[in-house]
């Protein structure tokens, strides 16, 4: 295989450690263009810019002989950017993170590291999405590394379908307890119970921070949650295609004779 | 049954004609409790504000009887507040739109109006997301005003699964070619081609606007765009589950001996 072309983004911004981190993985493995954000993202799912024009400009952050864009836009915006204007041909894989923080179970919906993934699977492009269970920007990745560059690799080699976008989460490091493997499982079953912060600003006026309680309603052991809980890395493959084909009929049912 | 209680938000804002619209049809059906954004946040998707506080203020927009409340957050911050800290009981049903521009196929992923609906259906609130393929703000809605009102009614006599939700796409008014009917069925496989436009401020820095062509790539009958194009309602039921089950064998063949 010649060279691969590795086209990277993330949600946490441009200077975010992850996305430091997978640079220099992928560095090891092709030619890598980064086009993130110029500022966190988080929780941007699908979004993209259409009120406001989008600033893309060629940045140097680190010694690394990646090429790099820092983007105003969100994780999609940067994911488009870089296939219709920055980049002479199509990348041979997209990866984005890597994510401080989970993106296992219903995460997966609001996440801009799997949506800017998700775009590009969209594009024909394989696409990882990588995140850690761990919201330090000093989290440790030294255990963590190996198996992302393996997965990069084995993505490359074996030759995924182009529409495939894998949602990969990794356990936090822990010293007494380590990364038993991997799993290829299925999203949990979850949801957030907000519990809005109300406050005042100086004038009297209400505002709100959002922010909330996780749920957990999975009893399965073949689940992303369950597999992250018990130290094995969680690979989910995720489909852009929402339809549930499983309630047609019922649903046809209620409104046929309209 | 007793009077329902109706969420109603979209994401073209407040003051959007589709919105006033679904409100003077859902004052017919129910009590309602009007929660959507400040101004447009079209293709928001599933987008939270996590970085800045929300502001969230009793308006008051018309003289109807519905009960409103202006956001400064996204669609889905809405539902997340409404469900949390404006309405005193979970709502029987939760609307979104009417969405000026179609959310058919591929839009959905990118979609703040189906997003919010899709809140609302992660806490088991039935919900439906309606959109009529008329970007126009005199966009016409004396055909399509009969059908959805009987989509309300029949969601809610039928009581469809709390945790449904229904993308409901509308064809464009056209006098020689009236709506024929409703049609449940599948997102099309579509995907947008982008096409920035390059401009440069007057500092010379170079600044784009996402724009693009939209490719339809599905030549099934059965898919929304088929039924649109026929002049039908298409109606799909959307799912957040967005694990790929028939590819975990694929993948995991990859990765199993890891």
């Amino acid at each position: 295989m010649s060279i691969p072309l590795i086209l990277i983004t993330n949600d946490d911004g441009i200077k975010s450690p992850g996305l430091r981190k997978l640079i220099s993985i992928a560095n090891s493995i092709g030619k890598v263009v980064v086009v993130a954000p110029d500022g966190p993202r988080s929780a941007q799912s699908n979004a993209i810019t259409l009120e406001q024009p989008i600033r893309c400009d060629r940045v140097t952050i680190d010694k690394g002989r990646q090429i790099e864009y820092s983007c105003s836009g969100t994780p999609v915006d940067c994911v488009k950017l870089a296939l219709n204007k920055i980049l002479d041909r199509k990348p041979d894989i997209c990866l984005s993170g890597i994510n401080h923080g989970s993106n296992a179970s219903i995460n997966v919906i609001y996440s801009g590291t799997v949506s800017a993934a998700m775009e590009a699977s969209i594009n024909k492009i394989p696409s990882l999405a990588f995140s850690i269970l761990d919201y330090s920007l000093d989290a440790d990745f030294t255990e963590s590394e190996l198996f992302i560059k393996k997965i990069i690799l084995k993505s490359l080699e074996n030759k995924i379908p182009n529409n495939t976008c894998l949602n990969i989460n990794i356990p936090k490091s822990i010293k007494s307890n380590k990364i038993k493997g991997i799993k290829v499982c299925h999203q949990a079953s979850s949801k957030w119970v907000e519990q809005f912060n109300e406050r005042f600003d100086p004038r009297g006026n209400r505002y709100f921070w959002l922010s909330g309680d996780f749920i957990i309603d999975d009893k399965t052991e073949t689940s992303d949650e369950y597999f992250l809980k018990n130290q094995f890395i969680s690979i989910v493959p995720v489909q852009y295609d929402l339809t549930s084909y499983e309630s047609i009929d019922y649903v046809n049912s209620i409104f046929n004779n309209e």
